[in-house]
């Protein structure tokens, strides 16, 4: 299988990924794409889309390989599925599936994708890159018993010393609040945390700032963001 | 790449195969597990979820190759877009996405699943099987120039010899005259023949079915339905 490009994300470690795509809509990435397939020829008429498919490898679970059996977060870390019933990152062929909106396209010196949306850690090998055809990859009647909704999404609340840090990045990133909301209201801990570890600190990557929170009831404080 | 499953579908052959998923919904399909992966471990739970995707590989242009530049049907032919703003089974990878409403799980004494609506030649390989997911797969607001809606279907009418061989085999596939209308409906000849040929007698495999017919205006005329 060969690599046809690179997704460009905030996100350089798993734990702070959205565990799904369009959870965080203000995280914007970028797609380069690669040898042969770096040509406007290749994407010609994209921008008739508003939304694509990518498809990637879980790049850094090629060595662990697969495994028939799987606890998914959504589950709340503790029932077992089998990986064909579950969109584990452990799965045969590691490869991932999400659809991210098309926000711009750049086309020299070389191609670009601006997108929002996406699920994915920095440097993700893409193979292949779909447009979202809405009458056949939209399914409204469809049904997911484990996944119908949305998580409820946390509180998201910054400490004195956060937001005057927040105060300080703005020039640089106007967004940062948003996004920093966006992806920790999520809930990033891993499930098996949740329940037993409620006022245990945790750090975790965005772009280049280490964040520091806290999870108390339904509400996430940030403590700390530091830029590294 | 490791193959994990194979479909098995009514179509031999690329000709008859519906252009997108979903189509020909009273088409039944059915899928099985390869090797380690045909176990039951590995779909524990997957009838939580009405649908699926289907990774699978575009096996019969593996020899093609990929090209920068397609000209799709549902274009007229004659529009040229890049291979990723198009879903051609000419590209890179050779990577395939569909999804299939799951009506049944067999477990013993192999894995298999029945599903509706692929649109799949007989023995595609499948390279990952996931749920399909309402809430992150399914994009209301998504929209697309030049697939924003499914084509107009063709008005499907037998003559009386295709009615008489249909009564025959009734017996054996009660449906057979409902999945005739689903995938000739969606007129399988190629998008340069449909200006020129209008009067052009078109033959095309369905099960173990020689189908023949013919295009006029906007309808299509099953001349003759012959079991081989």
């Amino acid at each position: 299988m060969e690599v046809i490009g690179h997704i460009h994300t905030p996100f350089p470690d798993k734990f702070s990924v959205p565990r799904q795509p369009g959870l965080a809509p203000s995280v914007t990435a970028t797609i380069t794409l690669c040898g042969d397939y770096d040509h406007q020829a290749s994407i010609a008429g994209i921008q008739a889309h508003s939304h694509l498919w990518l498809m990637f490898q879980f790049h850094q679970n090629a060595a662990a390989g697969w495994k028939a059996k799987v606890r998914p977060p959504r589950l709340g870390g503790n029932k077992s599925i089998g990986v064909f019933a579950s969109r584990s990152p452990f799965r045969p062929n590691q490869l991932g599936l999400s659809v991210v909106q098309l926000l711009d396209v750049i086309e020299r010196p070389q191609v670009q994708f601006v997108v929002a949306g996406a699920d994915l850690v920095d440097g993700t090998p893409l193979v292949d890159i779909k447009p979202y055809v809405p009458y056949v990859d939209c399914v409204p009647e469809a049904v997911s018993e484990w996944a119908g909704e949305a998580p409820q999404p946390l509180n998201v609340v910054f400490s004195p010393l956060a937001q005057q840090q927040l105060l300080n990045y703005l020039p640089q990133q106007p967004k940062l609040q948003q996004v920093i909301i966006e992806v920790l209201q999520q809930d990033p801990r891993p499930a098996y945390h949740r329940l037993k570890d409620q006022d245990k600190s945790y750090g975790s990557r965005l772009y280049d700032y280490d964040l520091q929170w806290r999870v108390a009831g339904t509400s996430l404080i940030v403590e700390e963001i530091r830029h590294c």
